[in-house]
């Protein structure tokens, strides 16, 4: 065997599952909810589909490398200038980018406990050292304690903002005043692929520290990761985007490969961008959807987290065992990583809601 | 600035070109073919065509992450286990892995002078020192002078072939010669990306020395590419995938992101690779297109040299005047990289081939 680094020894290959297709056959069931992946359960606007119908005529040309629609759109979309965006293949791969730049010299990258998984698996295979900030009691965040875990060595912190699993954000006043204090030899990641969720309830928007709307605030270095995944329904081809200052835009550059961002991505990207009437349709479904999930747990008396998200993290006895119990019943949801029997769901359409609620409802009174 | 390794400070940030839309505007031109990047310019199957339009409904969905169709068809068609092959974003995806896993400690990487480009880059971006082979006076390459570069620091040895952008390609016997006396701590990327072009032409299939049909030649580390790119013509979704031994595929898979192919080049490759007609009628029409080049530029007296691929380069006196000569008149080809005066020109319809000749007679014949 040829030899390779020992950082990358340790970690584990990750074996992919099956896709639902086989666990149904498997299972032996005809329907199956998926409220696993926190994906938009009313699909993608119409035009996105009709978008990507007439473009499959033009797949045999490799996609453009620079994005060039796409990124007048979202730059007049978000007001700054073109060049503050850079593409992923998946905001995961923009995270991806980060760790091979900033991380591989061995720097220490901090993340509060129980973020989303792929901060530390980057961290890790890009050669860096990953720390983890320990959540409140409530499984709330302190931004303050970030502070009592930056090193010499620390060069990049994560906040996923929703989080997820847990759903928990920290609003504007607080991100604010942790802002002021942040070094400028520190590069913050601001996740915010549930942004579109949560923005009506208090909680900020990064982009605004990158335009450097409110001029008490000192400029930082603060790359927001948004995408196309979440709320504009395109999980399925994966593009998102980073907004940043041009310096560390032009860094991260370095690293990525030209034709990153496939084609039909970039033209679903462009279209889903125009209908705001769907991601209002979506924002506004996944509120119903939460209260009514909110009220089928409290008649379960299941212990949840308020989510600012469109996913749920609650709390049974056995963990894995209701989680098995679901799938059989042909409800997938997925165990909270890092949290012991917490589960969380994605919040679905009415009716998967209710077939969820129902069958957790038969396993819970069961025990 | 937050500080980042110095090997990355020395990489020049690609700055994208503008798409073809933008250069029609500009340079007011009605009608523009572009035989610039290898695609097939046949487009793709039909029966891929539509399973992208079917799908397009269920892009909201997460691909799925272990390609579980895909690879069972493969491993079917290759005759090689499911977990002997890897996927990645464009076959440029798992040459890029290959360089985080097996370079990022500062080892070498060898090629010939005038591979594909994305060898050096990927070297480099990754840490490692990328040495270049010398190629002989008629721009052909000797398998054996590879032996001369390879130092106790080497451990990639990049072969494309055939070779882009010269068209060159190392036959059979050569190559089984080499692969005999080839260092068993040393990984050979074969990368094959125009192999259905050239495998009638003496020109060795990779994956028989993975599946190890001949006894006389000793197990190696190879890992061979493929991509959807080109004949099957899914350039613009970008899937391709590595075939070699279960260790060196476990290593790799480390460093992929867990939804690096999106769901609908999934499908796509899926159905392309069942549509062999497609491929067939591709090649034969390649080998038309290929001889009408010939001719063309025979007639014109412009050297060329044979090509194994979907492409052709070819010298004239200035080769950046030309260049742009031809895109004025609505011809777009490409500089062949590392080689001064020459261009490259990909294979297109009968059509296309004949308006690129003619325009280029014009250029010409004005000197």
């Amino acid at each position: 065997m040829i030899n390779y680094p020992d950082f990358l020894k340790n970690i584990q290959t990750y074996k992919p599952g099956k896709p639902v297709e086989e666990v149904k056959r498997e299972l032996g069931l005809k329907e199956v909810i998926k409220l696993a992946s926190n994906e938009n359960p009313f699909g993608c606007s119409l035009s996105v589909k009709r978008a990507v119908e007439r473009e499959a005529v033009n797949i045999n040309f490799y996609p453009d490398g620079g994005a060039y629609y796409l990124r007048e759109a979202l730059s007049d979309f978000h007001s700054v200038e073109p060049d503050q965006i850079i593409f992923g293949n998946g905001s995961n791969e923009i995270i991806d980018m980060i760790g091979r730049v900033f991380l591989s010299d061995g720097s220490e990258a901090l993340a509060f406990e129980g973020s989303f998984v792929v901060y530390k698996l980057v961290t890790e295979i890009s050669g860096g050292i990953f720390r983890e900030i320990p959540l409140e009691c409530d499984l709330s965040r302190d931004l303050n304690k970030i502070f009592d875990y930056i090193t010499e060595r620390t060069k990049v912190i994560f906040i996923d903002n929703p989080c997820n699993p847990t759903g928990f954000a920290n609003k504007k006043e607080e991100f604010e005043s942790f802002l002021k204090d942040l070094p400028d030899n520190i590069l913050l990641v601001l996740d915010e692929a549930y942004f579109e969720y949560a923005k009506e309830h208090g909680v900020p928007d990064g982009i605004n520290y990158i335009r450097r709307i409110n001029p008490d605030i000192p400029e930082k270095n603060i790359i927001v990761l948004r995408t196309f995944s979440k709320v504009y329904g395109l999980a399925g081809l994966r593009i998102g985007y980073g907004i940043s200052n041009r310096e560390i835009i032009e860094v991260l550059e370095k690293v990525r490969q030209p034709f990153n961002t496939n084609h039909l991505a970039q033209v679903a990207a462009l279209e889903a961008l125009k209908d705001q009437d769907f991601v209002r349709f979506s924002v506004e479904m996944n509120e119903k959807g939460k209260l009514q999930i909110y009220e089928g747990l409290e008649r379960l008396d299941v212990h949840f987290i308020p989510s600012y998200g469109n996913f749920v993290m609650f709390k049974v006895d056995d963990g894995e065992r209701v989680y098995k119990e679901l799938m059989k019943k042909g409800v997938i949801v997925r165990p909270a990583f890092g949290f012991d029997n917490y589960l969380r769901v994605s919040i679905g359409r009415e009716d998967q809601n209710k077939i969820f609620l129902e069958k957790l409802g038969e396993i819970i009174s069961k025990c």
